[in-house]
């Protein structure tokens, strides 16, 4: 976007390499405190059953144990994102298996482990909701008896086991479809997913005398964390003090709290720190995981290939508590159109509680789900119409000035480049037809939401230190906004420095999540940066007696007067001066509050949707070669193309890492990953029996194109990579396997027996 | 000063009592990092000699060494907060005996210091500049040959071995005494006293593979801390965190930097965390302690008791480094005309470096010195005059309206106050006379000074964080700063949280020095509360549909319409809204820059002051009752008063106690208190040798009358109160002792030995 950047558009290592390439990086795993107890869980093993009573005096009398917490020991607090309802230990009910019904704090973590296994809890077992269907079929048992008591922070359609309705409605959907000329439809099914992070949940807390909490976890937003574990434990916020060491990934399981609240319950009742870090298989039975849904989607096209109208309708299965889930049902709703001129739209949803661990925020949001539903069904209309799939998806593509799906302004928009780009790279024309299955996808994803804040301080030195309170699971944030702060000020990357997150010290920043972090911490820090260079002139004007307005910062940490290039002065003299002058370092702040409407009212009928503010959209075009092996039905990707709109590269490096990880997860997600239920209990809770791609899993090939549609506001035109280069893959792999065998899946994962059984025409339709 | 206030006035027990009380609170000495090294210093034997060169090889032989360190390992760095003059370890020469000229790092405590007892330095012996009077004899060596080209913050009035040179004058002094009726006049010495905190300096250093390093330590302010052990390594100030754990006492000698760059070297150089902590011998030898002053003063006045005229000029040993001296030096002067009317005045001084360690900031930080020169004058003339002592104090005290020396204005004055309160809780004209002692002397002292921070924020739940960057040494800032926070939101203390000073997080604050915490840091955190509650009432305005002009805050966090008891909203719920409709906590932020001038140039002419703002002035009276044993000779104080002006006392409890703490620590000083030096060795560097008073020393009755002059800009009307009470002590004792005895003594400490001689006639007339 300007030639003239040095310190964005670079392709940097990130600012932490070193230590974790020499092994030095900390995780919650490698910290400890003076006295430290382990932690360890008993979990439910029903999935649904109330709790008459404890009996814990084996647990406590085992030498070694410190502390036996139950529901009981703690008041009758809850928390949520949306709604409260998800007490820290199962309280008078068990809601899923696996569910903490106590915890133990003890010198070692073996010791912790026995003990939790000598607690006896009396259960009165009952019938369990098992299912969206199940949850909504007039006589199912409730969940939540006391929902409707519940504090919702948005005003919520709920009641029975439903915990959210949402509606979106432009034009008149049924008319259009009546009038269109082809109409496909289907229903979908997508399974759960976990978020397989490679560092499992975590924390550890200390207690000091006076009875503040310090919290170290594996978190995405150590505010979050410090929200939910206070509204958990009835703690005042201004008790708790949350820090983050290195993370090792998160993909929205560690946005909101998982173990933390657990922790810091023992540490307050011991007065001793304590650390719990679940292994894998409690990682998956009890932290969160991606919803399945059931989709059922009609579009219309008129025979020229135009798109006119869409109807859906999802049903997703909440789990056993909230979390992010009313946001995930009106996310997914709000992306059903796809990044498409359709004039007629309607979707609606409902989110129902079951007896299963909470699903909750992962990558895409309920935008790969119900991506691969549309997706496909754009796929059909062009067999249908015998055009061309990337054409159609031109021919309807959002154009400049069009709105998004409910009425929100999209002011930048590469994704004909996009589609143009993947189809270069891929050589379409010339490789489409069998045997290659080459199938491609397209969408779109917004770049973040709410608050977000930046503080640059320029020390006495000159030199940089930069505090946003954005959380760095791993993806590479740190390096993006230094690059950023290091542009906007016209110094070298190394000049600058990154703080730790810390809720004493730095700015809010809701959290690392949506996509958010480049565009909406970016644009902090660009405006924190711009009052920094406004108070830098304002000193280097008095100092060199002229106006503030005829300088300019220049590279390498310079302000000079227009013109006269030997009139200058170093960043070090001037803050020098201020730091005597105006008694301290020079300082810039900035708050972002996001403030885009996503919604219309005059275009669009919506209700229940708890995103009033959100829409910079990042686009993608995703390819995907297939083969398929005729005798097993295995499907496997041999090469990849995905071309990505992120506005502007901040690190090209990091957005090519992020967009070949999303498309390993998203190829994970199509063709393997499903968390399976026996009943209530999770069937295959370990790394052997669920089936995560690895390196040898992954195609040889898979490429990168950048496309840069500008986001005005954007910092250096920057919009979010984080979760986009996921949302195309499983229909962009459903479309390439039609494009092999002429089967088409309708469901995920598209296993061998599912491919096989859809060429030899059984289908799966759900 | 005002019947309202509910958390401003209560006598508070600190914040941090239960874990002081418990044990549990951490100092340095407690904190331990995995993998941590243990330093040691080898300090020079010769008060002034070249380096020749090293033999480190038996040293780094030991097993168990990590690391050798020497001045020719470090680049030609310095540090100085007026003059840069100090390298971290010394390099070429050796300026005073302990000075570090190596250090070691190694896996324990006493390999480290048996490996710094291994290394051989050669020397070449220098003659040594041992007091100021040789150091500015015509042919005196020279303790810093470069001081030409060293970097000076102020201008700076040096050469030879002086290193700062300072005049204020007001008026025609010689003329005024010429004129005066009656003129007394003297010379005056005061000893080196040790700061003698209860914890020894220390520090702990930590890198991380990217090279950043993190430092604990005990400290003043972890903002100079970081800005002298970036510019005495040439490390970025970016590259340097710098954090506080609780602090067990400073007085001045933890502002600037102790070892805290020997500790970032080693670290840096290992790889490794490095703890060092001095041990009391080192303690005293190296870390900076108050300066000896030379004094000659003539103060003339009138038969009817009208002071007219005062002439001071004094010599100041620098020692070594310059460290904070010149600032000493400038301040002493500007003291030196007292809290009196007197239009005549000169002040003339010279700081001359020594080879023994630097001497720094203490408590009073000149002030003291200059006052017991001053003050004994003052009851010399109420003697010669025939007048009461307090009577020709209170006559000649500066009114409303009046200027301080050198022009800057007085805007609050309880003087009158204080003098009139001591003499009544004393009963003071009932016991005058043998064989009572009763001495008495006034003083007033500065609020603060330079730039300090206060970030206010109301967390989602309405509980409060309050982040200042202040370090908190023991005397109770945090507890004072949280009631003012707490105090200007109205709700109760324990609402307040207060975070620990963070060079990451928290906003600038230039120390915890110069009386200036509860002044000027309480007005940023009562300017960043008044921003906190105009954000608070208009979201209640939107909230309560009404202006948000009409809305005032209530006591126990409540938002209400003015008028109108019952329509009232409580913080919680106004900053839940908050959090979601602007996406965050609410903060109030505020950095001041203290600007009130100390010097008029219309009415005084000065040189070489490098204080241009200050200027918020505490007063105070003190009488003390001393008895004399008249065959030892030995003084004792039986009984004492304190009146002082605050302001307003925040914390009543704790202004108590600093006075108390204050008057015992003025009575070591007064007493028995000297730091010996045998040639260019310390004598005496331990508590067996070096007589700090005890409990058992205290007098039985130290009683405390607090005036509150409130100043308009303070916080609630406060003022400082670290110093002042300390101020006094030595002039009310030689008073006391005079009073008692008819004997006068100029020189400090008033051992039995020189108050025998004084009492038998010998006098010891410096």
């Amino acid at each position: 976007m300007n030639a003239a950047t040095q310190a964005v558009g670079l392709g940097l290592a990130r600012l932490e390499t070193r230590e974790k390439v020499l092994g030095r990086a900390q995780y919650i795993a490698d910290l400890a405190r003076p006295g430290m107890l382990h932690g360890a869980i008993l979990g439910s093993p029903h999935a649904h059953a109330r709790i008459l009573g404890y009996d814990t005096a084996a647990a406590r009398a085992l030498p070694g144990v410190a502390c036996v917490l139950t529901g009981d020991d703690l008041g009758d607090h809850r928390m949520g994102a949306f709604i409260k309802d998800e007490p820290p230990i199962a309280k008078g009910k068990a809601r899923y298996v696996g569910e903490p019904v106590a915890v133990v704090a003890a010198e070692d973590e073996a010791t912790a482990r026995q003990a939790a296994r000598l607690i006896e809890v009396r259960y009165e077992e009952l019938p369990a909701v098992l299912s969206p269907e199940d949850g909504i079929a007039p006589d199912a048992p409730l969940v939540h008896e006391d929902l409707a008591s519940y504090f919702k922070v948005f005003p919520a359609v709920c009641g029975g086991n439903v915990a959210s309705e949402t509606t979106i409605a432009e034009g008149d959907v049924e008319a259009a479809l009546a009038a269109a000329d082809i109409v496909v439809e289907g229903e979908y099914a997508t399974a759960p997913q976990a978020h397989v992070a490679i560092e499992p949940c975590g924390a550890l807390a200390e207690v000091d005398a006076g009875g503040r909490v310090t919290l170290w976890s594996a978190n995405q937003s150590v505010f979050r964390v410090q929200a939910n574990v206070c509204e958990s434990l009835g703690l005042p916020m201004g008790r708790l003090r949350c820090l983050t060491p290195r993370v090792g990934g998160g993909f929205g399981n560690k946005m909101e709290a998982h173990v933390q609240p657990l922790v810091v319950a023992l540490a307050l009742a011991t007065g001793r720190p304590v650390k719990l870090i679940l292994n894998r298989e409690e990682d998956f039975e009890i932290v969160r995981a991606r919803h399945p849904f059931k989709v059922r989607m009609r579009t219309g096209a008129r025979r020229d290939g135009t798109l006119v109208a869409r109807d859906t309708e999802v049903l997703l299965d909440c789990g056993a508590y909230g979390d992010d889930s009313p946001g995930v049902l009106g996310y997914a709703l709000l992306m059903s159109r796809g990044p498409y001129r359709i004039a007629h739209a309607c979707a609606h949803g409902r989110l129902v509680y079951t007896n299963k661990l909470r699903f909750g925020a992962f990558r895409g949001f309920g935008n790969p789900q119900i991506a691969f539903a549309g997706e496909t069904q754009i796929d059909r209309i062009a067999e249908r119409l015998g055009m061309d799939p990337l054409d159609l998806r031109a021919r309807n593509a959002l154009r400049d000035g069009d709105r998004w799906f409910g009425g929100g302004e999209v002011l930048s928009n590469g994704l004909a480049q996009c589609i143009e780009g993947a189809r270069a790279a891929s050589g379409w024309t010339a490789r489409r037809g069998a045997p290659n299955g080459l199938g491609a996808a397209c969408a779109a994803h917004i770049s973040g939401l709410l608050a977000t804040g930046a503080i640059v301080r320029v020390l006495e030195d000159g030199s940089i230190v930069l505090n946003t309170g954005a959380v760095d699971i791993g993806q590479g944030s740190d390096t993006a906004l230094a690059q950023i702060c290091a542009e906007a000020l016209k110094v070298p990357v190394e000049r600058v420095s990154v703080a730790s997150p810390d809720t004493d010290g730095s700015p809010y920043n809701w959290g690392t999540t949506a996509s958010r972090v480049t565009y909406t911490t970016g644009r902090a820090v660009v405006a924190a940066a711009r009052e920094v260079e406004r108070k830098l002139r304002e000193h280097a004007g008095e100092m060199l007696e002229c106006s503030a307005d005829d300088l300019e910062l220049r590279w390498g940490g310079r302000i000079g007067l227009k013109g006269v290039p030997d009139k200058e002065i170093s960043f070090l003299h001037v803050s020098l001066r201020a730091h005597w002058a105006a008694g301290g370092p020079i300082v810039g702040t900035n708050t972002l509050v996001f403030d885009r409407a996503s919604v219309d009212p005059k275009r669009a009928v919506v209700t229940g949707l708890p995103f009033p503010r959100i829409g910079v959209f990042s686009f993608a075009c995703t390819v995907a070669d297939v083969a398929v092996d005729d005798v097993t039905g295995k499907a496997a990707v041999r090469e990849a193309w995905s071309a990505v709109d992120v506005g502007k590269a901040i690190n090209p490096g990091a957005v090519e890492g992020q967009m070949e990880g999303a498309f390993v997860q998203g190829m994970g997600f199509a063709l393997t990953e499903e968390m399976v239920w026996d009943g209530g209990r999770l069937a295959n809770p370990t790394l052997a029996d669920y089936k995560v791609p690895t390196t040898l899993d992954s195609p040889h090939g898979i490429h990168t194109v950048i496309v840069e549609a500008p986001e005005p506001d954007g910092p250096f035109g920057a919009k979010g990579v984080g979760e986009i280069g996921i949302v195309t893959v499983p229909a962009a792999i459903a479309n390439g396997i039609a494009a092999a065998t002429g089967a088409r899946l309708d469901r995920l994962p598209m296993t061998p027996e599912r491919v096989l059984d859809a060429m030899t025409g059984g289908g799966d339709a759900s």
